[in-house]
């Protein structure tokens, strides 16, 4: 009998225990043969916990247990979660996790372990949570030169646009009704700022294009200053405002970056709403696919961690380990991506046709107006900008 | 070496051809070893081809060849392709297909063979075309009891019916505008009366529900009878029309029927036009996931059958065959099933509200009036309607 081990018994630990449980036939089958729960490590005891028997405050219990083959890593930061999971592979353990920060910082050192230990290391969780994202874009897209990897990464910013967007609110007000539903968490830097979609745009990266990206070096613009009049003039001009990350392929490497952009209505993405994420994946032979679902939460998360359980299990003889790419690779500037570009300005319509003379302004109920530009870089953009008294600008997705 | 062999030189053929040369070092490492073509089965000579060195009219010549592991069968139907698929499994090589007719009907049977066998026999190419969907549901979702798929599955309905929607045109008319853009074969049977759909919805049930479906037991209503005016009074009433394929899980075993639908205009298959596919798989762990992309064509379509090929030749020692079910479970009459209901009828609005007093109707350009009905099942709704001139009904997915 194969044991797993469940790291941390928060939001997504829970729910991979109830997820195992609920689904424990259909995932022996799919693993090739019966698994079982053998501890769940964590900080305190829950003496009313069903799984209060498998619970344990000594990883190295998990980590001298020789029928322990897979742990599943769902801690989260770079602190325990790292050494943990350093420590499971050094010990013949193939280790699964859903952890994006991690992943995005230590992710390539820890598949390179893997590798030379012989064991799995699988994150499908750590981007679009549910979705079926990372083993579609490495083995089903498998034919392809992907050429661009784009989408909806973080469903708190996605909760707070929609709802700004429907309500009329501002952000305050929507990260506030955000936060009293439990969308959004009591500090929600990481997820406003962008810094969470930025750690999901550096994974996609790295497995589309072969560099192992520092998320660091990701140029990441959240939606604190994203207005209502922002919302209402994209609508005018057919738009939804969705924080997008995007990574390119380009001539020296790749060009990445997190930033909110006005999306055509007609796009697929602008009818992903809520919580939902949607990636979309442009590849050589494929086109383009867009894979769309719930980016978070217990049971979603829990989900694809699951299936990566399953599959490290299935695959002992055979490790799976997706190529997070080498070091090296020029992120190229995303000022240098030209773009057509969303702008907000105050200016009477004379104004913004001397200069932008392609310009269709609408005008919101403040007295602003917005309009959309020509593709051009960011530096140009800024250069035609001058003449006007601009409030904001967003790229728009060509 | 390993090699691998193409039966079919015909559009899907030939992309393939093209796509394995043209990511060949990718799909090498994907695949664990390099690979090179073997052969092209033709039925006919093409001197000019570049793989003119590999064409054979002889199968025996593939099914002899040691080196041979992997056999991508893209010739269509049950005839050749069963045929040649049964002999390359009993020769101990691996099977990969986008050929859905055959695997609707003996794919359950092929699929027992080659675990017999050990090899594999994979079919992501057959639903979908170059969507990732079918690794996805089976592995991605493998800790999911999967409760209902259902998608749009035809490019060519969906051309057809975007094409009415946009321009107002009439079926006769689109069916045309389709045929000379190459959407639409000369013989569109198959596609415009919904069989096209029937099959990979037998594929995506058998795969979800753990019985294998006869897709000529699936009820299946094409889009030929569709007029301009139901699509004029789906828009009045927020809705797009759209072919869907449907599977969901029964106390018994499944129901499943191919029929046009009124999907909200919020939902994300509503933007899902002209040949794109997209399918939605509702599990108990993820919620609902979303895959669009394109259902058909040349190098989408090659872009999973090389997938496959990279995976059969990776998982050599552990060979992967989808499960497609057992015979048994009884697919329970669609008829049946509850849902809301798209009514347009000639009638005065005493005469519709007397017969659907909630109703809302809406009138179109040509008089006729269109509305939506409360959930209910279709006995129940052709008795409501007795009393009215119904020209059309039709399911509103809910």
């Amino acid at each position: 009998m194969i044991k797993y081990a469940i790291l941390g018994f928060g939001v997504v630990g829970t729910g991979l225990a109830e997820v195992m449980a609920d689904q424990r036939k259909k995932l022996s089958a799919a693993a090739g043969q019966a698994m079982e729960l053998g501890y769940i490590l964590v900080r305190h005891d829950y003496p009313d916990s069903p799984w209060r028997d498998k619970l344990t405050q000594d990883f190295s219990l998990i980590e001298n247990d020789p029928d322990v083959a897979v742990v599943a890593e769902v801690i989260g930061g770079c602190g325990a979660a790292y050494e943990y999971s350093r420590r499971a592979i050094l010990a013949g353990k193939s280790v699964v996790s859903s952890n994006k920060e991690l992943v995005a910082v230590h992710g390539a050192e820890l598949a390179a372990l893997a590798r030379e230990k012989g064991v799995s290391y699988l994150f499908e969780g750590s981007v679009g949570g549910g979705i079926p994202l990372l083993r579609p874009l490495c083995r089903c897209l498998a034919a392809n030169r992907i050429d661009e990897v784009y989408g909806i990464l973080n469903g708190t910013t996605n909760y707070i646009l929609t709802a700004m967007a429907r309500e009329g609110q501002d952000f305050q007000t929507a990260l506030k009704a955000a936060q009293a539903l439990g969308y959004a968490e009591a500090d929600p830097t990481a997820d406003v700022e962008g810094i969470d979609a930025c750690r999901k745009t550096a994974i996609l990266a790295d497995l589309s294009f072969g560099y192992n990206i520092d998320p660091a070096a990701i140029l990441t613009t959240g939606i604190t200053a994203v207005a209502p009049d922002d919302l209402e003039l994209a609508q005018s001009l057919g738009y939804a405002v969705k924080l997008l990350g995007r990574a390119a392929r380009t001539e020296t490497g790749c060009c990445a970056f997190v930033e909110p952009h006005l999306v055509p209505a007609s796009h697929i993405l602008a009818s992903v709403n809520g919580v939902m994420n949607a990636c979309a994946i442009r590849g050589s032979a494929v086109g383009e696919v867009v894979l769309c679902g719930p980016g978070a939460g217990s049971h979603p998360t829990a989900s694809a961690v699951a299936g990566d359980i399953a599959d490290a299990v299935r695959h002992r003889a055979d490790p799976q380990v997706p190529d997070l790419g080498a070091p090296g690779g020029v992120l190229a500037p995303a000022a240098a991506l030209a773009s057509p570009w969303y702008v907000r300005a105050d200016g009477a319509p004379d104004r913004v046709l001397a200069a932008f003379p392609q310009a269709r302004p609408v005008y919101g109920s403040s007295g602003e107006c917005g309009f959309v530009t020509e593709p051009m870089t960011r530096p140009a953009l800024e250069e035609r900008c001058k003449a006007l008294d601009v409030r904001a600008f967003y790229r728009v997705l060509a």
